[in-house]
């Protein structure tokens, strides 16, 4: 057990993007702003390298310097916790420690895939030799089986490393398995953490008891969800239950474009371009765009996402 | 659209166990007893021959006399909806007319499994097939992926089927997936009903709007729920959850037994013996019963499960 | 172990088409011609009601129908096998002491696949209890993983079910682990048969010591499997790769319109209409046939496919 | 298109080890008497840092030191190709590049697997990416289904990337499909190779027109497939069979061991110590590694596997 810098997490954390140039190399000039832009919508900490972040598909040098940029770009207004997870573990135990050494707050590592851990005690030694890289930060495993694969149960997994991992500090879980949640999150008690990781089921995890969440489309509607967070505390379940129709609405009038492109063509709409995404990911087309666009007028996006109106770059 | 006899169905529907004789006939006579129990109970309508009842493991003529069984024992006291899903679509078109023919309530059918419909629109002709023979009975379609593997959006069926089913009344919703479900009940409105089907994520389910729920456990721990449902009414979210945490415990101490036959094991301790499985699903051997009663024991299931207490067949 | 009347099974079976009428109903007025037509064009067995017969789609009065149809057309010219498996074991027992009782030559089952049997004992005691309502005929277990999720190895069910099932004949064998069929054709020896059911991959099933082979293309390309096995006998194994790729180029004309109904609408095109698909499947439209016929001419379908040219309903 | 150094690929091709040290380290010095011992014992190629050499599971540094060292042991002896692909195309195309500037003799690419090519189009842009980084050197694309979960047709990816990889020469086909190698064989023709993946099916690869095979128990079983190969081509199919029953029973007496450590621990047995295993996978314990040698007793191993006796380890 690690007592974090920042406490406890509570609220909206950003699983954030990361920005490229026409060339695929890193656009380190977008981070700062990005960051800004972020904090000023009342996000609470940063996700950096995740799924949202493509952070497999990145050399480790590439990993490094972004990790570092938004380090640097935060200087300590919110929480940085740095995905360092990837197919070799040896690779990740040395991104975990980078992390540690450019001040980052937290570290997290998702599962490698093509080999995968054959049972719960092989996941927990793989999770412990990352943690053990980076032996000041706080660590996250990221429970994501859609992506993984990996069957093994959530619980079994943290109550095993609460006993390996000195630096544990809780699960991104990322899994539509509410019981499964609600039962880490008892697990967990004051002393650890379980980070909630679908946002068109922020609802359910609040009411199964979680308290702060990572995700995707938190960098493009934090206003949805910090509507939802507070009619939840309030007992206004129906408000809450609007809010949450409303990211509904967003998820599926951009997963038919595919979900990973898509978002980056909504967060260029915003104002906060990330540049195109790279292969295997192919960019939206100019058309699509556009339709894209049309769908979220139509759902009212644009009114509805932000604490305050956004000029779009229509 | 079609107006039901029972109006609009709230609080818990019991998804009833089948029960069998040692030769693997059905036992007739253990349904009257235990329709009594589950309205004594306070369960508000009973779903008859689907999963919990291992309906597809009947002979047509099975299905046909425990239908008529639980229609004949229930006298109109609750509404008593029929599953009739088969692999043949003929088959659970003549279950459907016999339901309608006996004074049952409402039909609902699942997808053939086999063979599966390879659009939302053969599903849709599929489901209007089977509900076409029942023309005077409302029919609820039974989406439930992860035992059917189709993969086609309930919200999709919904919208289609709403056109081409004239007695279409919703959908047993049987999945994890909480932003289709919440998706399918703003579609439903008032004129349809989307019943939620994880018991262990009932929460869930009314957090999202959910009024009525089906499911195995209601059985034989119909109390956990209803005071979940009377604490989310009530909003006492940390009352809600902490019955839901119950649900969660029984279902983790149940599950690794086997989870049709344990349920079985667990309807005998409250007295309400449903008799042996049958093949494929094999009954638990007397060890097993006695460990699984041990766990049951230490999660304090035979304190908290009823609305008063029962005596057990220890 | 049984000695099947028929000795042992060589060469092609046919796994036939259930004829239909457009309302649904049995045609039973084709079965009497197709017979004919598949004993002209040397076909050794015929496997009635599987997967291409879609017998589990049909009533169990319906398989009855078929089934007799079947037997009385072939009049022991060929021996016919009956699968009766379906979802109830209960419902597969009487199919499989009706075709007992109606003079069919052996009877085979394919799992249940809603509820799987969960081991390799549960599998084995479900198959027994429908092999024993059919005392007198030899019993083929229908192993296809594709078709039902089982993961249960065909070698080990082989094994057991040795030792269990007093008629067991053998296996129907429909998966591409041709390492897994060597073996159980090596358990098998002579007092068992192990059919290939990968007509795409005949010629690894007979490489790997099969003598026999079930497969729905058999019903409507007979040559281009004659002349493989012939080849193949004669260790010309150019020749016999030849006719293999001429099956492959068939299956890959037709697999894009739905392998099912696609199947249907070639049957018509060589004078052995079976009328139209039934829900869950849906039949081709007019202009799907003629792109199917065409892409059929392209590869020169209508040129060897037969032992002699077929007039064609163009 | 491109004419490789070695000509066209014939006979077994090892898909080498890693060997390590146990401080997770790579053994370089294992590394020259592996690749003697190979080609004493008549394997024609080298495919390093495959599936079985663990290639994603270690760091970029590590790869490119194990690529040196093998093409540097080799000494031009028979060519060496090393496999690059990881998640990150940038990275792929580092090491492609590497390898060509260290003397490899081709490489090869798995798909990232996390973030999955969603299109045949994506798939081949992603292959040319790191292709291109080699200009001068045979690019084989690494389909393995099983692992990665792709789908795409490997037919319909080889008839893209002759368009579009101008290095393009053939496919490392790791699946049981074989109905889509022939394809593949067909579509290569002289300018392209298909090479074989799946050991155990071996006879099915060569008679569907495979020349060249790549697998990992090509490594310390080489007499198996020799042999076999050897009596396919004299047309002895009973003897071909006989040896691949051979290689079928060593696979079953593995597999249940964990497949990728069990093989390791054969290496050791067989004089060819590759050290242990590395996490995410675990070594075998020794009570384990005595059990395995008892089954490999059991079947003859250490009788048939090499062209002449070794002495092993015991």
């Amino acid at each position: 057990m690690i007592q974090p810098n920042y406490g406890r997490l509570t609220g909206l954390v950003a699983a954030t993007f990361t920005p490229f140039q026409h060339d695929g190399a890193i656009n380190i000039a977008r981070i700062p702003p990005m960051v800004d832009y972020l904090i000023e919508q009342q996000i609470r900490g940063l996700y950096v390298l995740g799924s949202t972040g493509e952070g497999v598909s990145l050399t480790t040098d590439q990993r490094k310097q972004v990790a570092a940029a938004f380090v640097a770009a935060t200087q300590g207004r919110i929480p940085v916790i740095v995905q360092v997870g990837c197919e070799s573990l040896a690779a990740a135990a040395d991104l975990a420690a980078h992390a540690q050494q450019i001040g980052a707050d937290a570290v997290s590592a998702v599962s490698p895939v093509y080999f995968k851990p054959d049972t719960v005690e092989s996941l927990v030694d793989s999770m412990a030799q990352i943690a053990s890289a980076a032996p000041n930060l706080p660590f996250y495993y990221y429970h994501i089986p859609g992506a993984t694969g990996l069957a093994h149960s959530p619980l079994a997994f943290l109550e095993a490393a609460k006993q390996r991992i000195a630096t544990l500090r809780g699960i991104k879980f990322t899994s539509p398995a509410v019981q499964d949640y609600q039962a880490c999150i008892e697990s967990a008690g004051d002393e650890y953490e379980v980070l909630w990781g679908l946002d068109e089921m922020l609802l359910s995890g609040l009411t199964a008891g979680g308290t702060s969440a990572v995700g995707s489309t938190y960098n493009f509607a934090p206003a949805v969800y910090h509507h939802l967070m507070q009619a939840f505390e309030q007992d206004q379940t129906d408000e809450a239950r609007l809010w949450q129709s409303r990211s509904q609405q967003l998820v599926r009038a951009f997963v038919p474009f595919g979900p990973r492109a898509a978002q980056k063509a909504i967060m260029a709409m915003i104002g906060q371009d990330c540049g195109p995404s790279r292969l295997p990911i192919r960019s939206l087309m100019p058309e699509a765009i556009e339709q894209l666009r049309s769908h979220l007028e139509e759902i009212g996006f644009f009114q509805w996402s932000h604490l305050a109106p956004i000029s779009t770059s229509s």
